[in-house]
């Protein structure tokens, strides 16, 4: 267990000061800092911080450390967020009928490694509800069928749970059907996706079949954010394992799941630990 | 040094007793065997063999080796090749103005790492003329011009230095000019190239600026023959290096020159010891 | 579903004509072969060979083949078996407190990746008995007193399940017991054990905090065979991960469990293909 | 070409506001910022921290900046070092018959990726001579004989041309001379060392055949700054390779080439641009 802790993440213009300033606030509230990582972008000219505070240094909650952070956060046109790690994540996890990277985050997160709330799992098919109902989480069955207006009403429908369980992070787990462009542009920088290829290689459908055809020595997974170009998100992590001649694409998709699983785990982790900001298409991770 | 060894590769539609048969003639010739690997391709059909053979086992020669081999071969209608250890390939390599993967292969042919023999360099820059010639190669400057009659005397001249050093395998060690269609006809499965992506993603110009760009968390590079579909022959060998967010191209180019090196080298080698068979567009490599 | 195959593998003194009188046994009775895969070891001067063979292209049975293929085993002093994937092999886990690779590998059982059965799981601690136990996996609970003779009526009573279930693998998933010399001995190349570090560095207990205090940068894992040498048998398999000076010992479990779990699902799963032969104090491994 | 910058590296006991002092002083005098990085170590309760700083951003010189920084540095009781890039260490490499790591580090020093000086070698052989004149380096001969007294000579006569050629990092590029405790005293964090093993494993002589026996699945290398206890110094990096059971001793030391050479150019090129800072028997390597 980790002590209590108050995260800070920070993008603004870079300019000279902008950590001093920072670390001159939090050194004054006697704020004791665990980890903290910076970076300045030359091409977008932007800066990113990320500091991690003891929260019984300060004397405060993270709300009054929001308030007296602001007129700072003002001054250098911060784009900003202080996360409490007493204030775990909600997170919804979309899935369908393969459930490797389902019973890998499950797995995760009751055994403590992943520190968040998963209150609920949303499937298009019914085959999950026992095994995830075994780990005391809610299944909620949403068939989507092919026509544009039941499409919808069945996203509605998911936004409507998303809504209920107050969900912050959504988590396509392998989950096969497309998101609506508009559920993308409500929820950005927190969909999350594991695509089955190195991107940008392989995008699109059955791209284990795709590397088998082509021949490549390496097959690979992606982690990225949802956005309404599919399979173009800003990528937050990415894997590649050895494979040879001998391997057909049953063999590909058996080593696949192990690097999708694991690729999946490390991005949602560092998504939950607010290690990911967004620089425009791409991503900083502070690991 | 390795015993001198003949390498036996066939490929042929894949049916009962082709190792029985192959390695009863082995045998029954006294033949000891160094090494053997096999595979059978499911989608093709076809049957993929080497043999390494310890030369002074048999009582006699390659040719006398082939000539014996020639009724078996034909009654499986085998497509196959012997070839002998005391006999180096001859490669010549092509290389502009980056030297990395040049000064790496000259490093590792004159420490006995790659068994051929290296008689010349053709380049379309002078700049390394006075480094290939203190490893006692000859230097070959062709400029390529621009217009079509003048490229095509330039290529007329590198097949001319080919032939006159009767080159087997030609190296492009990040040769910055297109290979003409009909050079790479003339020579099928005798090309090689390091391309700096791991293909198929970012084929093309500036791979590690395309790389940058999409903000991918690993960069690679790919060694494959070359043929007239640009950056599309048969992969031989590829590599990935992980990268984060505070890399930029300058640093992409440096970790790829490790891996584009270091891949080139083991494709180069693997090439040389005949083993990488061609599938189709596609390779089988038994290291 | 793969199709039925039957499994040859054999040691034997290395001397010309053993791939030919195997294979020629093979393909005179129609058999065909799947993959085939040896290794002379100049070493020692033996050879290994590992076929699989269609089953259904042969007109026999397992133990036909056996009984047929006796006398050429005899004539090279052959070390053999043939195994049918038919008849899956059954594995017993015998785990503590800690459930990462318990829980990887039931999940690869459950989900068909690891052929074989899982008749019971042993462990000196009854908390993982709900979860065993959901899997409809039968969970025996024999504590390990301190004492020599208490201690060893507990191995008794684990060799009596053993026993019942016919167990042909035993797997030790982070089993916190020294297993007696005698049950090592009573169960050679049987006993599959994870250990918690790159052997040889960090035997014994607690290898993370050893990794962390040398401040190596790579953490690793090893599944090895159990002999009554702890931590000195046979190595199947060893991966590495990279680490660096923020990850504590906790850290380094996390990243270790990773490790561990994928480490032991491979070893184990070649292990189940008789991928396995034993070579004195090392394997070798045809993957 | 990187623009130049002053480097500023610092361990003291850690406590709150360092680094808002530290970035304060900086931002106090224009200070751009290019890279920053820090770790408190838990253990020890020690605070490191590296600064990289546009030098032309600051109105004055690297002996300025130190003059002027002193009494921060008293107050919070610092170890610190300010480096200027336009002033590049210098580093005299030692070597004795095995050339890889000497060739990859010439390479990389010639075509500008390692931005150091080196104005000389040191071998107890004559072999290597015309390769390192050829490069304009000094290349001095000093052979170790056996007796105490002629060894102790030996070793004089190399702190002579260390002193004679101002030499700030001695880099054992496989020289197999150990090295007296007291020239380790002398340079205490500024001798590295490449050992031909996954450190602690196999330390000592023939790490390769040691490998080989044990038969481990992975073979490494590690770069480590030397301290009188022999292959005990402090890790700044280390790799590892995948072998297999066909990889004789041989086949080990080609691949190890390999991962030796990568790993000391990494390791090397760390600290020279002062990335790694010592922690008691350990490294912090801000990469």
């Amino acid at each position: 267990m980790l002590m209590r802790r108050f995260t800070l993440s920070i993008t603004c213009p870079d300019r000279i000061g902008i950590v001093a300033a920072v670390t001159g606030f939090i050194a004054g509230h006697g704020g004791s800092v665990l980890e903290a990582a910076q970076h300045g972008d030359l091409g977008t000219g932007r800066f990113f911080l990320r500091i991690e505070v003891v929260a019984d240094s300060l004397g405060f909650s993270a709300s009054e450390f929001k308030e007296r952070f602001a007129p700072l956060a003002d001054e250098f046109d911060m784009t900003w967020n202080v996360s409490d790690s007493a204030e775990r994540k909600r997170v919804v996890i979309f899935v369908s009928k393969e459930d490797h990277c389902l019973a890998d985050l499950l797995y995760r997160w009751r055994s403590g490694e992943l520190e968040c709330d998963i209150p609920a799992v949303i499937s298009n098919h019914e085959d999950l509800r026992a095994f995830v109902e075994w780990h005391d989480v809610a299944f909620h069955y949403v068939p989507v069928p092919g026509g544009e207006s039941d499409k919808g009403r069945a996203f509605a429908e998911m936004e409507r749970v998303l809504g209920a369980e107050q969900a912050e992070t959504i988590v396509l787990a392998r989950y096969m059907q497309i998101i609506p462009a508009e559920m993308c542009a409500r929820h950005p920088g927190q969909i999350i996706n594991i695509h089955h290829s190195f991107l940008p290689s392989f995008a699109g459908a059955r791209p284990y079949h795709q590397a088998f055809d082509r021949g490549v020595k390496l097959i690979g997974a992606t982690c990225h954010y949802v956005t309404a170009d599919l399979d173009e998100g800003p990528i937050i992590e990415q894997d590649t394992y050895r494979i040879d001649h001998a391997d057909g694409p049953d063999e590909l998709r058996r080593v696949g799941r192990e690097i999708e699983r694991s690729v999946l785990a490390r991005g949602l982790r560092w998504h939950l630990e607010d290690r990911v900001l967004l620089n425009g298409a791409k991503t900083i991770v502070f690991t």
